[in-house]
């Protein structure tokens, strides 16, 4: 078995603070299957769940996670909640809110040093990206799945082509 | 052994995320002495010393806590991380930060359903308040600290004549 | 009669500055009933009936409020002006608001030195969590309220175990 | 005696939240003083001194008031308790805070449907054109005051041209 | 003829910068024909009809006006440089934006010093109040618009006592 | 004669609101010097001076200018003011104000359809940038100017170089 | 041929960041043809098709493009990473976004020393006055354009006239 | 040679915009030298050096980088131009600003689908995580490295132990 195999064995933990914020996620579950990732879904709230919280994070590793997402919004402690017990990456999705966000992102984002949330945009353009993240850390160690991020960045361009035909046709 | 003497036997629990935070908490300690309420004070980070915050949120109450009070900056999820593992009241400080204590305030009032925190102005003048607002919680059942907290009122109407002499004679 | 019944004839003064913000205090309504909380409900305007403010305020200890919560949005002074005229402690909501509630959160937050509002979320979020925060409040010298806030807390923990069936079904 | 004299003897009721606002306010009552106008000056705070806000409103204009000016940072409520009291204009002036005078200024100009106030810029800008704002004000039914007015126009474009011919000798 | 006669023919000349303002104002316009006030309305943008802007401001006094009213959004000019050309009390109302009118706010309310722009609260409740202060602002000389205010300030507080009863009715 | 000297004959109009704008213009100045441009400097309030602002700018095409900068802070309508009599194109820098600027920024780039600001950054940041902005307009018709600003590009990126030695060596 | 004419050859390159921002740039096109300025229309992603963005900037002086006109949302990069290849005035438009294009707004306008963007207001409105300013800019080196510009000027001011007349028949 | 060695082998790339931000950079150059991590440093701009921005990041991968930190100020685009020329992970570090940061945290966080940018906290602290981060990351294939976290995360604990002792003696 060699390496790249070892780092596909890694798979990725998503949380999500509550089930309402599952639709918003859904673009990152097309970029991991896209990219043959393996990866479990939970709702676990910082706040309400503390000790399952607490567990997952702590157990993370060892269960073969390689890197942890989670999406919350408010006051979302959720990745630094996750990120305080486990020495894996953890990415935060900052989920809209009644301040559009805002409290969301600065909530995950501002954190204290010694324990990093790697942060992403707001919403749904943010779990795309968590999810293509995840591939990059995941790809530090693995020229296969490097080798598919290079594809999608050549995608993402044509996809750029296509939509200047679109409009060019419009006017 | 009569129902106050019963309330006064609470103590409240100051937690702060750092102990640069300390400075700003002095107000605090002078209102809760001049109010002979009991306390002890601890340095916690909800994301450096996760266990020790759980910790000390699980035994609270049995160890003869009425109120916590938690202050902390930035992504400041120690009031909110400590309100997830007790049933007592948490009283969360933001404290001041780069952006000027707007991403703590935020990060402490934008509590989701279930977990409140109870959240006072941002930095030194939340942190009397936390004090005052501390003394209320315990009063509701404490007539004797409510009569304290009543003449309390008469010595801030006081103090604003007294400001209000001194800029009469300014001019 | 022991302590606890004390504390259960004790109710919970609520307000609100408009009745339009009677929909978003359902959930805190639906808390208070869950624990058996004795309460009465009034709208009052900090600006528009202030007279109605300052006796509601002044009287409500002796009237067997043990805590207050004042729901307001705008330039939300309501929690604020009750503030000043008790020693109980009182509870502001912030409600939304053509900002978003931004302005709400920050004219009920940032008292001044000697006036604590206990201030939760913006919106019916902050509803439900001034009405726990009450209970909690209550539950210091109430043992038996307390023990329901324990039994909620596990609750919380279960939706959120539900939650996580009903998402880990739709992949 | 003639309409304008009538109008000489209402005066300015010029107040603030804290005797530390009162250097803010200097540039206000140099243009008090320029203008010929009779003003009082009071501390008062909305929470502090809730009662003495009440009657000193209340009162303002059998006391010979024609505007009310309050100066308050923070939950600047000041100058919305005063106007909840009194059919007089009254100016706000929000003072700079830990959030840069922008939780002050969202306390004193987002009022409910009924109850204005006229609230002008942040800081001592602001107070200088509250000044200005309050003999605007008395100069509706005041020709003589009027034309000082006029003359103050005046004078402020001859200050810029000052500041032209400085600007252009350094280069 | 008497002072309050002279001031009662004094009017209130309302400004906004766009048609698409109109329907915020219309709260306004109730307010003024309630107290039997005379006003004009006209549409003025401060950048794409300056010279109707500057005319309009330099005339506003010897056509009768006491107060002006400007109501504008985004990069909100229109009452600063209304402001500009008259010595007569302009009140500004910042028009909802793309940015929930947060611009428009601190465009019309952050003036320099020297010329003053009364600012009120965002929108059609910042409408309404423009009106109301407009009334305070002529009734400094006129004792029966005085009066009127006052029974309007009962009005308010009745409405709110209404209120009461319609939520008391629902729980 | 040729195109680009006619061009060349083109002077940049430079404005501030006040000469405590001054120092935060310089390192535009330099610019200005720097690639040999005419220009001329002048302090004009909008609010303050309001006839000499609209006299500028409508005469501004015929004393020679080809584009006019103009700074100011808080309310900053004076690029919008000169936009509005002059068929120009006006570059405005919003300058540090007591809320950071913020004010400045919107009330400068949030101009309405038909009249645009061509907005640079808060501070002396902007101001080097509207003097390089100038430039690239100037040089749209202008070959010499343009090849001067593609050397500018290129001192830009060695500059860079040579922090980047700086930065090495001290590791 | 004259200075004109050869100005007149110059075209305005259009660029947006996706093709669903062109919704909003259709009343720009709409001043262009208006104006009979030529211009060309691209989807240009900073992020996405970087070498496109590369490839478009360092051609676009020698394609004839005077001007360059980019629309992007969120970390707004588009007409910043443009700037940096191209010594061509670039005019960026700050598209809505989840944060109502704050985000779009600072990370367009707040460029370093050096590589300016001029940046307009968010959205449709900041859309037409990038064709505006476009104009103007070519219009510094071209009377008839410049005589256009006045001529809209004067439609502008006409339009103002019909939405008060508009007004004043609702009334 | 095993998989740790080869991973020991990456480098990280840590770039700034500036050579002014490198102070605010120290603790995350003391971060990976306690973790004997290699790296190198280099000042690159996205806008004054936008070549050499994408010849070193189209080159990172093969010269041996494993992760891309990238610290920027202001409309800070030097990380979102980095990670569309490479598949590594990036992280980026908001600099401090005119705006406090916010601009820059905007800038670099709202970066659009498919291009995704790990971001950190403002300023020193945030450098101090983009070096954890950026440890985390190669630690998902090197088990050393891993341990080293680990232990690391029990110093952090341990120094709040510290700091609650010193505190505790203080009172």
């Amino acid at each position: 078995m060699n390496k790249e195999d070892i780092n596909m064995t890694k798979k990725i933990g998503i949380l999500m603070g509550s089930d309402s914020d599952f639709p918003h996620l859904k673009g990152m579950i097309e970029i991991l299957d896209k990219f043959d990732l393996k990866y479990d879904v939970d709702v676990i709230s910082a706040h309400r769940s503390p000790y399952k919280a607490l567990k997952y994070a702590k157990d993370a590793k060892e269960n073969g996670c390689g890197v942890i997402i989670a999406a919350a919004g408010g006051a979302a402690h959720l990745a630094g909640v996750i990120a305080s017990h486990t020495t894996l990456p953890v990415i935060g999705i900052p989920m809209p809110s009644v301040l559009d966000g805002l409290d969301s992102l600065l909530s995950t984002v501002q954190m204290p040093k010694g324990v990093p949330v790697a942060t992403v945009a707001i919403g749904s353009t943010g779990a795309v990206n968590a999810g293509v993240l995840a591939c990059q850390i995941l790809a530090v160690s693995d020229d296969a799945l490097s080798r598919k991020l290079a594809d999608y960045k050549i995608e993402l361009a044509e996809k750029v082509d296509q939509a200047s035909e679109k409009v060019k046709k419009i006017l």
